[in-house]
């Protein structure tokens, strides 16, 4: 990685790899991407998930979701990186395309889309930036390019 | 607040005071506890809601949300607050309990549960924390008491 890079520009390398690492199912990167700091704990909520705690817990809960998955590519849309000293937020729009289990073994289930937005934040270590936490959850209500509609439902 | 508290009891402080604004409809203290940095955008996700950025969108959304909820009751459990320099994350299970719009003049409307997760992010602006992020989801696949329980659906 080149240190000409800035670091909203190597924040928004990290938050593409951790989406790579996903779609390739790749266990070995998800535990380099995500932060190892005795002292900081990560957190992870996948959409509709309770709050996963600690690198164990969430490291434990991709490869379960990877082991179950034989397709998914992430189309991420709308990503906005803000940096603040150590700490990274990334905030973007995850167009996901998945695929079940097929019902003819060798083929490919039926594709599914589905619109998450995630909150990531990072933490500087070092030279890299980690994974501190994931938010993502399923977008129900309104759509990013009807921001003015107003109809979206109020729920706290 | 007294200076002898923890960084973390006081972001914890600042994490409740959020919810206690809401629970009032206090729009004055919503704009004091967020996050006013025009280097840093704030940025918000209400249960099935797309990403709100910048402190104006954020603030309307609240406005909106507060004044189309006649009675709104936070129950947060599960409260975990993690420090790091200026940056502090908390998780917490948010367990609602608000009243719609009365079919009777002058009652309340029918209460209605709803389980939410929230990652909230908080940075430190001289003596105060203040909310750079809140992310909040729908709790739709298992329950944080059942965290054995592998049948909790696997998306991503």
């Amino acid at each position: 990685m080149s240190t000409a890079r800035t670091d909203s520009e190597r924040v928004e390398l990290a938050n593409t790899a951790l989406y790579e690492a996903m779609e390739r199912g790749d266990t070995a990167a998800m535990e380099r991407l995500w932060l190892k700091d005795p002292g900081t704990d990560v957190s992870c909520v996948h959409p509709g998930w309770p709050v996963l705690r600690g690198r164990s817990e969430v490291l434990r809960s991709y490869a379960l979701i990877m082991a179950s998955t034989d397709y998914i590519q992430f189309f991420l849309t709308d990503v906005e990186v803000s940096v603040a000293g150590d700490t990274a937020l990334v905030t973007c729009t995850e167009n996901i395309l998945s695929g079940g289990p097929a019902e003819t073994e060798g083929e490919l289930g039926p594709l599914v889309g589905q619109l998450v937005v995630a909150t990531n934040v990072f933490r500087r270590s070092g030279d890299e930036w980690k994974v501190w936490s994931h938010h993502g959850s399923p977008v129900l209500a309104g759509r990013e390019d009807e921001e003015d509609d107003d109809s979206a439902e109020p729920t706290a």
